[in-house]
């Protein structure tokens, strides 16, 4: 089986720190592109776009933490077993993270956004602006859990 | 600089053979997990959810085509000169699509889905559920070229 190989296109150069499960919306990160291989051209015009979807690699995960099958999220014995798909925990087959972020201000190779839910460090697979028609489709159904475990993610009350 | 390594967690076994533009909200596509190293309960509870968001590799992406600076998207001489990273364009650094899909049933390690803008074949490199949560945060804003790009994206008039 063949194996697919990325080079990181830039990385989470400020920011959080600390991998904490809450508490995103209010953090302020710089994505900084990889000057070797990019320009500005290749944010040209990113600026029109309030918001940004970030493609990044949890590169603090540890391997011999990884599931593979079923778990309860975040180990909260209130909350289902759920496979590891059907669910977003970080430690998963491939740490791969997707979030749709606040973009506040592009800056040459430096982005600056709210809202990223990636630490220090993180290596950048991809950018994508977020286009309105790529909202889900249809009404969204999700079990219980869900709103309670998001309750604090973005904004802690 | 350390390049990245991911093993497919799957493919895209069923669905769409051509590459195309537009009316993917029609297409029904089956995603079957890689049998050797997972069993049905990576799924488990999966079905509570009506949306998945799909991690594939655009694998029919041919390397010379991949841009990294500022394109018109589709070419199209009435659209602005975009940086890659604002836009979507399949001819990107790391061919990576992510999309938001419905979710029909899971039958085993096979999970049938509608909307899934990627061909039979592709290596796919996580699922994760949509959560209600998980939509952009503050109002969206993008340019006008972008309504008419998503106009036939979904549905074709």
């Amino acid at each position: 089986m063949e194996s697919l190989t990325f080079m990181p296109i830039g990385w989470v150069v400020s920011g959080r720190h600390e991998v904490r499960d809450d508490g995103w919306e209010q953090v302020e990160s710089v994505i900084e592109l990889d000057a070797g291989r990019f320009g500005p051209e290749a944010l040209l015009g990113l600026e029109e776009f309030s918001h940004l979807e970030v493609i990044f690699f949890m590169h603090r995960v540890r391997p011999e933490k990884i599931h593979s099958g079923a778990r309860r999220p975040r180990n909260n014995p209130a909350w289902p077993r759920m496979g590891i798909f059907a669910q977003r925990a970080k430690n998963r087959p491939n740490p791969i993270g997707t979030t749709v972020c606040r973009l506040r201000a592009v800056e040459g190779l430096r982005i600056r956004l709210t809202g990223l839910d990636a630490v220090v460090g993180s290596p950048v697979l991809d950018l994508k602006p977020w286009f309105r028609e790529l909202a889900p489709r249809g009404e969204i159904r999700q079990p219980a859990w869900v709103e309670e475990l998001m309750k604090n993610y973005w904004v802690e009350s």
